[in-house]
């Protein structure tokens, strides 16, 4: 079989003739960037073939001189040699860690769905001879009644164990209501069990370790991307390609295992030692990371393989904890309502209280729950991954180096996560960046650039269109040049205006308006903080009292937390989403027509904007709640 | 590493210097005679070493010029060559099927552990868009209320096979008293369900399928009797060896896979359709399938690692069935009273009657039970693998081609199993040799050869004791003569001696006595009949009314069929494990003086035979008793 050989590095892979570059290149373990899952539709995996012969298919862009996109080039049946260059391959390949508030160091293990129990189990004698399983059972009931299950897994070492540690063993176990299940029967060294939690994000992971003394945070891209930035393409990848599914499920399991590394070794654990893993992410994120076929989630009625999983062996799924390690993963509501929006539901308290709040998600997908501890309502809304940073030119996850605040003060001004040198601008960033724009008189309500209204705005490159220089590449870490596109404006009205629309008709169809809700959280992954008047301004937010709006953070990592953290919150959070009621906006009569009204900064219908809308001018006093 | 090479055959291995060729024997798949697991104890495991130099250890054996013992011939340096004679080589080391009663051909699938149930489900609808894996749950539970677990690796096809059978799937389910567990969901052509039920003995392993129309039966020899022919030997193995649990477990595992195999091809089926595996087995060989610890069982207070497992998934360990499939084990009682016991509890209705009842299980080991709908009682007598053929000199398993039945008719006659050329003696076959040497004085009632009694007795060879020739060798199917030795004798009497003993305990540790015992089942796989008159002739059953002696055959093959072929029997079994009483034998005051006075023929207490002591005679027309 002909090789594919990459540039920079050495990496190589062997591949069937007519195999796409890009698919070679994924094989071989060389990330090149591609935002539409190798459709030839976003432009973006442009490679240079330096040796052997390929078969070209026809492409819209018009490309340079040596350029050849990788999802459009097909390996014949000679060796070919590729150059990928810095533009199109994938940043951030690695896992970046950051401190975050750690748990108490020598604190005793804490609350969570693992118990670790000290048992003093009677020696057997002639009189009282039950089999080592059924003394370990005994024990396990005197301390908390119930059923327990035993994994042959278990089984098997128990003789050996209970008398290494004179039948005073240490036993791991994961509680249900009812019960539970042993994971480990050890000697008090031998496993320290923690909990790892993560949030499975569509364009990146974010993981921590619940055990004492950890203060570390790991996140990474999800490897997925290079199929393409939305679930969607993901999808459509599962079902147009044999094997589709197996890579997509080992891209993530392989992302999560990679943070896993890198928490046990930042926190000076085994990889034995982490016996639950707690996963919340949309309900393709979770199909795809159980290897669970998701197509149906994209054809009317759009209908999943599971939303309720009991918890299933981690080792099923090839998570590399504790053989005999548990996954829970949160329950969904619907294929587009997934187990980070239930996590959110949970971290936020919005299914407990009696006024009635709205929680209002934005991942690549944009999800909105409307209720209290008397209902609660949700719908999804594709709003695209704009405010993850991903699709647009300069776009980056929440990482240090990212922009996450821009202001104006004597011109535009800018700060980065950490103080590192800007890499791109993440969520938060773009929220800023477009609310000083339209401020400034640079963008207009339609969201077009205006031409002379700022000396950083200049055609792009090989194009007729406008883009805005925030930071030239001369002070930008990767060299390249940081600056908001047409498409990226576009992208970013699109997204908020699907938001918004989604909201309003959540509202309507329960007959209310915004003045019914106490309190609108937004949740996201696009920073540590977000400036709530500037996301009015743009009209992803309605214009209410600011002190009714409230930004909290990742809530989709928070439940899983809460979940990990507790024996109850599982089943808690189950109980949500079987409360939850679902409305399908795909197929509502009025949804497409607020859209269009909302594709505008903030708002076709200025009136329900008036602090904002004033001549596109700010408040006075605005200017204080900038950072 | 030096090579061992094995001659006849062209089977070879390399092994680490000190390796004994026993060993290396076994690791070659050449499977060598030793009825001791290697300890030098035996002197079956002779071996002429062609080529090769080797550290020899000192035995007490007296070998000729060439010959070795391949446990005490230790690989040094150099390859070595090794021819085993056809006395060392293990008998019919592959399945014998065998025809038996079919079910039904055409006949729905039996009552069984697994349920096939065809559903027809709603297709889902915007109205009505539950998940997958939700419409399935809700279908099943509208067949019958309950809980029921679908394993991810089932869910993972869900969607595309739901689809594919246009929302009517044939779904095949255990059943457990709250619910049950999916195994496979599929067109109704995919899996034909079916259950593998297999006896496995410490000496032979018994299996049938049950479908439909499935009409044969399997056996074969336990391939762990290279290591030894009883429990005992097996778990030291276990112990002393670095490895010896998992090479233990291997070994069942592949008998029980080569069965598997031979009944899958023999009924046309596949080895997906099977879904389950129930085995029964005494609670040695039960940890061992299962690779659980069992040094514990040999030690006081002789407690084993589990008696009660619920059903676990095959694959974990390595039955090559349907990858879902579960494997059922009966339950134990103890460490020396196991699921073969409770099985032929089970299989006799013994729990379920007011009348007072004995089961004789006549294993390896020998297990008693006394009891009635009221209480069971149950002890474990070491008798040795004598009445299964194993550890004499001319024994088999029951088999075609199996002397399994002797009687006197101007000349001592024999039969054996099928008509086949006789291959050597099992247990019926010695019951009724034994008998018939009595009553013609050949041999005494201490169990001794008397000299010039017969013309078939002769000195052994290379010794000075007496052995019986039955067959001459050119009339037997390997050439060899098949004969009774004084050292078969002895173990033979010895046998029988442990289990009169050990029911003797039993009936006085409940203050009974034989007429309290309506009936004495008598179960065991010797054979396919039992002489009863010639049991009681040698003082293996007491001399009470014939009629209230009844042979029951293998009840535990029996039991787990019916555990099978039943969805409660499964339940029911483990009520009946928890329901009886186990007395320890070994330890009891009692016991020893039983056992003295019990061996010889028929006891040292004539009194207690008057129908078979006078002058060691016959009863007037005992001989219509034979067959």
């Amino acid at each position: 079989m002909p090789r594919v050989s990459f540039r920079p590095g050495d990496a190589s892979v062997e591949v069937p003739p007519g195999t796409s570059l890009l698919e070679a290149a994924t094989r071989a373990g060389v990330r090149v960037r591609s935002d539409c899952g190798g459709r030839g539709a976003c432009g973006r995996c442009i490679v240079h073939v330096e040796s052997g012969e390929l078969t070209r298919l026809s492409t819209r862009f018009d490309l340079e001189e040596g350029e050849d996109l990788a999802c459009r080039s097909l390996v014949l049946e000679s060796d070919v040699g590729v150059f990928v260059p810095e533009a199109s391959r994938e940043v951030a390949e690695e896992v970046t860690t950051r401190e975050v508030e750690a748990l108490p160091e020598d604190s005793p293990p804490p609350e969570s769905l693992l118990k670790r129990i000290g048992l003093e189990l009677p020696p057997p004698s002639l009189e009282d001879n039950v089999a080592d399983h059924d003394r370990l059972l005994r024990g396990l009931r005197q301390w908390r009644k119930g059923h327990y299950e035993v994994p042959v897994g278990v089984l098997r070492g128990l003789p050996c164990v209970l008398r290494e540690v004179g039948w005073k063993p240490q036993v791991t176990v994961t509680v249900t209501p009812t019960g539970g299940s042993v994971l480990n029967v050890g000697n008090g060294r031998s496993v320290r069990p923690c909990v790892l939690v993560v949030d499975v994000g569509t364009t990146a992971l974010k993981a921590r370790l619940l055990a004492p003394g950890s203060k570390w945070q790991a996140s990474c891209y999800n490897s997925q991307i290079s199929y393409g930035p939305d679930v969607i393409t993901r999808i459509i990848h599962c079902q147009g390609d044999e094997g589709g599914l197996e890579r997509m499920q080992s891209l993530v399991v392989g992302d999560v295992n990679r943070l896993l590394a890198a928490l046990v070794r930042a926190s000076g654990l085994a990889r034995e030692d982490v016996c639950a893993v707690v996963a919340s992410g949309n309900t393709t994120m979770i199909h795809l990371l159980l290897g669970l076929h998701p197509i149906w989630i994209r054809r009317e009625p759009y209908v999943g393989c599971s939303y309720h999983l009991p918890p299933i062996p981690a080792a099923d799924v090839g998570l590399e904890v504790n053989p005999q390690g548990r996954l829970f993963c949160l329950p969904s509501v619907s294929s587009y309502v997934g187990g980070d929006i239930t996590a959110g539901v949970l971290a936020t308290g919005l299914s407990e209280e009696a006024g009635l709040r709205m929680l209002v998600d934005l991942g690549t997908n944009g999800e909105i729950v409307i209720g209290s501890s008397e209902f609660m309502m949700c719908c999804s809304a594709s709003a695209g991954p704009a405010f993850e940073g991903e699709g647009s030119a300069s776009g980056t996850r929440a990482m240090p180096g990212a922009i996450d605040g821009v202001w104006y003060e004597d011109g535009v001004r800018w700060r980065t996560i950490d103080g590192e040198p800007p890499l791109g601008i993440c969520g938060s960033g773009y929220i800023d960046l477009l609310a000083v724009l339209l401020e400034q008189g640079v963008v207009d309500r339609t969201g077009r650039f205006q031409e002379g209204s700022s000396d950083r705005l200049h055609p792009a490159e090989g194009g007729a269109r406008l883009e805005y220089l925030l930071v030239p590449g001369e002070e930008a870490s990767g060299g390249k040049d940081i600056v908001l596109t047409q498409g990226d404006v576009e992208n970013l009205v699109r997204a908020k205006g699907a938001i918004y629309a989604a909201a309003t008709v959540l509202l309507e169809s329960l007959e209310l308006d915004w003045s019914a809700i106490e309190n609108i959280m937004l949740a996201g992954g696009f920073g540590d903080k977000i400036n709530v008047e500037n996301a009015v301004r743009i009209g992803l937010l309605p214009d209410v009292e600011r002190d009714r709006i409230e930004f909290v953070g990742n809530t989709s990592l928070e439940g899983a937390m809460m979940v990990a953290s507790s024996e109850d919150s599982y089943a808690a959070v189950e109980a949500i989403a079987r409360r939850m009621t679902y409305l399908e906006l795909s197929t509502h009569p009025d949804y497409m027509d607020e859209f269009v009204a909302a594709c505008f900064l903030p708002h076709t219908d200025a009136e329900k904007f008036p602090s904002v809308s004033g001549n596109g001018g700010l408040r006075s006093g605005a200017s204080s709640d900038r950072r």
